[in-house]
C-alpha cells in the first residue's frame, strides 16, 4: 500500500521549457537581445546534468541548484552573444526564471486532491526555496519539501530516495516516485521505491517528451488527475 | 521587511496538553487504566527538554523526536503503574498521540492569511513526518518543513535559526520566529531573527502559559489572526 508520493518537478508537474523561455525574453529583449528564446532555454537545461555530475560523482561538495543555475546562465550567456549584463542581472534572473515555471494544466488540481489521500512531497533536484517558491507560484500545497538538499546530492544517486522515504519514516516499499523520466524511475526502483510514470510527451517541444515509459514501471498514467482517480484513499 | 515567519509548534499552534491526555486516554482506558489523564501528559511533556538536551550538549547524536517521545513515554508508564503493556501499544501510543494535536481556534485560518503574504514554515523540535501528519490532521499548508530535522539539533540551540534562514536563502533579519515562549524567541534574536510573541494562557492549564512576552520582543499579538492583519504583504 502507497503511503507516499514523490514527484519529480521539472518536466513532469512544470513545464520548464516554455516557462524559462519566456521569463529569459522578459529580462533580455529590453536589453536590445533578440534571441531563440526556446534555443537559449534548451541550452540552459542541457548544462543541468553536467553541472549536477560534479556533485554526484564526489568532485565537487553539494551546493544548492540555484547556483548550478547561475553558473549555467553565465556559460551560455555568450554563446548567445549576450555580453556584459549587469551581475545583479543576471543572478535575478537566474533566480526568477526557474521560479515561475506554469505547471501543466493537471497538476494542481491532480495534487490537491492527491493530497486528501496519501502524503505528497517534491523529491526534486531544486532546493528548498526554489520549491517553495514553485509550489506558492502555482497555488500546490506539499506536505513537506524533500528532495537533493536534504539529501546533500543530486537524483538519481540512490542517497536522494533513501533519504525522502527515511523523512516520512516510511520503507521505500510504501513510497512511490513519480516522474516522467524513465531514468529517474529506473533509480527509484534500485532504492525500492515503488515507480509511477506520468506521460509528457512535449516536454521537450511538440511531441519531444516521454509519452511513455522506456522501461519497467509499476504504473502508467496519463496525468495526476488520472492517477488521483485511481489512488485508493 | 519579513520575507518569511518561522513558527514554534507544541504549544504556540496546537494544544499538546489536552490532546495528548485525549490519546492516552483512548489507547490505555480500554486496557483498564484510570489516570489522571491531564496529569500524564504533563509528565510526558516533562521529560521533553531534558532528553533534548542530551542532544544539544552534544552528548547524543541527533536523533528524531518521535524517538524521544517513545523513550519518555516508556520512563512515565511505571510512575503511573501502567506495567508492561505490548510493545506495539506503545510504539503506536508514542507516535499517535503526538500527531492528533488539536490546533488553537484563530491557527488555520490565521496561517492560510500569512502564507498569502509570506514564505511560513514550522521551525519546530517535532521531526519531518511528525509535522507533516500534524499539518495534515490540523488542515494546515506549509511552505516547507524546516526545523530540529534539518539541523540535526535541537532548540534553542544556534544551529536550528540559522539552518532554517539558510533554506529559504534568506538573510536571519528577514525572517521572524513566532512563538508562545521567551525563550524560544531570545535564542532566535541571538541569532539575528526577528521575534514575535503570541500569547497561550493556557498552554499548560488554565491561566498557566505565557500571556505575555517575559523579556523584549519585536511584536506582540493575540493570536494569529491579528498577525496576520497588521503583517504587510
Amino acid at each position: 500500500m502507497i503511503k507516499a508520493l514523490f514527484f519529480d518537478v521539472f518536466g513532469t508537474l512544470v513545464d520548464w521549457r516554455t516557462s524559462v523561455a519566456r521569463a529569459s525574453a522578459a529580462t533580455l529583449r529590453p536589453l536590445g537581445f533578440d534571441l531563440d528564446w526556446l534555443a537559449f532555454a534548451d541550452a540552459w537545461r542541457a548544462r543541468y546534468q553536467p553541472a549536477m555530475e560534479d556533485v554526484r560523482s564526489g568532485a565537487r561538495p553539494y551546493v544548492k541548484l540555484d547556483v548550478l543555475h547561475h553558473e549555467n546562465l553565465r556559460k551560455i550567456l555568450p554563446e548567445f552573444g549576450v555580453r556584459d549584463p549587469e551581475p545583479a542581472t543576471i543572478e535575478e534572473l537566474s533566480r526568477r526564471a526557474w521560479r515561475r515555471l506554469d505547471a501543466w494544466p493537471d497538476v494542481v488540481e491532480g495534487l490537491r486532491q492527491l493530497r486528501t489521500k496519501v502524503l505528497i512531497a517534491p523529491v526534486s533536484n531544486g532546493n528548498i526555496s526554489l520549491m517553495a517558491d514553485l509550489a506558492k507560484y502555482n497555488g500546490i500545497a506539499w506536505d513537506a519539501i524533500l528532495g537533493a538538499e536534504i539529501a546533500h546530492d543530486y537524483k538519481t544517486n540512490a542517497a536522494v530516495y533513501d533519504a525522502a522515504c527515511a523523512a516520512f519514516d516510511l520503507p521505500p516499499g510504501e513510497c512511490a516516485m513519480v516522474a516522467a523520466h524513465t531514468g529517474d524511475l529506473r533509480a527509484a526502483a534500485g532504492r525500492g521505491l515503488k515507480t509511477i510514470h506520468v506521460a509528457r510527451p512535449n516536454e521537450n517541444g511538440p511531441g519531444r517528451g516521454e509519452a511513455k515509459p522506456g522501461g519497467p514501471v509499476d504504473f502508467a498514467v496519463r496525468d495526476l488527475l488520472e492517477l488521483a482517480s485511481v489512488m485508493a484513499s
